[in-house]
């Protein structure tokens, strides 16, 4: 008996029978005897399509009304999944992120939560309502409408479920938990019964393309549950993501996961003078760049320069390109190489904390299959190669087999390598 | 110099293009030194598309729950327009009926406007702003969305006018204004550069389909000067809408209407004792049925019973069915027939108050053409005959020609009776 926040994305309720099969997922949560919290997303190619429609009147629309165009899309999907509740004969009513009272900064499409009021769906939940909230918008002084920017919805979900303190935020979509590695390519990946915060904000920021960072950043905050879970096989539980200090480790690896949406950038000939790097890097940030993994060469001896390799988003190459005349004439580098044909392998558990020879490993499984590493970067609960390709699948494969993650044996993997 | 409130329709926004068409419109007055606010429906078949997805959840939606599915129509259309004028250069903002303050009745689907804000608006128009606004929308108590039900846009706009002490309020749809006939019977019909509301009123009760009703009578309270124009002809100044004292009255008929949207109920043996009209009149009342004409015969000496005829709209007729069994028991009648099979020919005109001999020529030209006629209502400013269907289209000629109201000569008619 609580609160149980209940999150469906874009394709859970794509159309009217997806719709209704979410509103019986509710249904099954408040039979149960809970209080019920839905957050939804817009229905399947909803946004798209309106990103069209702006797209076909202006190539710069203004944030403001962008905001206020897409936030129509999870009004849509909320009143007809209030329908649908009130047809199987529940309570049921939806609220905007105003009416609902989901405070956030003054910005538009990127916006953060500052508060959620609870008075009023406190209310309607006490008269017995199924409560269903438009994910990814809020509002701001003047009632403006703000959205969230990616991942919104999922972080609607998780501050809903922190603002009511709920027992849980089940997070449902077209995956059925979380696996030990893609299930795409290792075909005997196994789904994890539970993963700690840390494991899945790694596996997350590598995209294995089930949460979004920032609602289990939020999440390990409030040390709220949440489990990701599917919307089509609803007595599955999917995955649990608690505090590592609530699992026992076994084993040191938790995850492999692969992510092929990056590319490398050498820029070649920096001189090597104290501020060089920063400057660089101050650069990339201006233009609005994340950068990923970062190698500085040791100077050579001869000329006295340094090489710079990093990794940035493949979507985000015309904002590096805007910057290269920039970078050239400030830094007076020389040749810069962009390299697209990378993956990002990596190794995640909380299990590897003060346990040696977790890369060492790595590395050997790597080498073993005689695939050559270009990068690598670690943090306390994750190591990250940067392979060739082509050796995404195997790399994987090996790795999955080196850390027990595999299940009986390597599946036979067939096609090309899934961008996940 | 002053403020000037412009509506455009669904079919008027129907597209990106047509967007910017609006975008034109609205600079058009701008730079005419007006300050502009633009009214807007939902995009052409938005407001269809939406429905047909509630109705394939349930076929009795919560009218709380249409409503915030339906106020995503007007939203759409309002922030697309917004970037259209932006990227022409112009600023613009858009706003939900509750960022404007349109507030409403506690009540959804058809709530009537009680207040409106304009603190806002006026804020923003001083910076420089075309505001828009979302037409068909308020807020409720609660903040709760409501709408205003049909016509909705046209009253947004009316009533904004009225709010603003605006100079016009112009509704800007697909017709060129308003034609003494349908123009698509009468081929010479002629577009009025002038009308007053009464007039107005009994054409758009009488389904000349230019012009909802409700947004004339508030125009009429406010004296509110109106043009009816079309968003593809900007040059055309429309027609004009105002009061009778503004207008010189030449003719005593301005306008000949046609409406095949209604049906014909009769029911027969009613027992002549007082209170049986009312009690029917109750019932009907209490399904939600407006009937528009009535007639009660006399009673028959015979067995001292009556017959009622009245009409209601084709589309309520599952309404009346289901109280059918109702009114047979409560008023014990005999036969009820429904006649689908009529059309109401309207000739009106403020110029017949106090000039006798109108109705006698209305039905002299129909009877001339042995025209039938069923039943007859009238008003100051209406004459009201019901024929059957076959004779819509040269009943409409006939009395055009007999009132002047054809131009040159009447033209040759083929094809259906187009339903006005």
């Amino acid at each position: 008996m609580g609160i149980i926040v209940q999150k469906f994305g874009g394709t859970s309720v794509a159309d009217s029978d997806k719709i209704k099969n979410v509103a019986r997922a509710a249904i099954k949560e408040k039979e149960n005897g809970n209080d019920v919290i839905v957050v939804v997303s817009a229905m399947g190619h909803t946004t798209d399509n309106l990103i069209k429609l702006a797209g076909e009147i202006t190539s710069k629309p203004s944030a403001r009304e962008m905001d206020m165009l897409l936030s129509t899309g999870e009004q849509i999907s909320m009143s007809l999944l209030a329908m649908a509740l009130n047809e199987m004969g529940h309570k049921a009513i939806s609220l905007t992120g105003l009416q609902v009272g989901i405070k956030t900064e003054d910005c538009h499409m990127c916006a953060r939560i500052i508060d959620i009021e609870t008075t009023r769906v406190k209310k309607h939940l006490k008269e017995g309502n199924i409560v269903i909230v438009a994910g990814f918008q809020g509002v701001c002084k003047g009632n403006e409408i703000t959205t969230l920017g990616r991942g919104g919805s999922d972080t609607t979900a998780v501050a809903l479920a922190c603002a009511f303190n709920a027992e849980r935020c089940d997070i449902y979509s077209d995956v059925e938990g979380v696996y030990t590695a893609d299930p795409r390519i290792i075909k005997t990946a196994q789904k994890l019964d539970k993963i700690s915060y840390d494991e899945m904000l790694e596996l997350a920021r590598l995209g294995a393309n089930v949460l979004h960072p920032r609602s289990v950043e939020t999440a390990k905050l409030y040390n709220m549950k949440m489990r990701v879970r599917s919307s089509f096989k609803l007595d599955d539980l999917g995955t649990l993501i608690i505090g590592v200090e609530e699992m026992e480790l076994n084993k040191p690896v938790t995850g492999i996961a692969t992510d092929s949406s990056q590319l490398r950038i050498v820029i070649c000939d920096i001189e090597d003078r104290p501020g060089n790097a920063a400057k660089l890097f101050n650069l990339l940030a201006e233009a609005g760049l994340s950068v990923d993994m970062i190698i500085q060469s040791y100077a050579r001896t001869a000329n006295n320069t340094n090489d710079i390799a990093f990794t940035i988003a493949k979507s985000d190459i015309d904002k590096f390109n805007s910057m290269k005349d920039k970078i050239n004439s400030i830094l007076k580098a020389g040749n810069i190489f962009i390299d697209e044909d990378i993956v990002k392998v990596s190794a995640v558990g909380a299990g590897m904390i003060d346990r040696p020879g977790i890369a060492a490993k790595m590395f050997d499984t790597l080498a073993a299959e005689e695939i050559n590493i270009k990068m690598i970067s670690t943090s306390e609960i994750k190591i990250s190669c940067l392979v060739e390709k082509k050796y995404a699948t195997s790399a994987a494969i090996a790795l999955a087999h080196a850390f027990e993650l595999d299940g009986a044996q390597i599946a036979d993997v067939k096609g090309d390598l899934p961008v996940v």
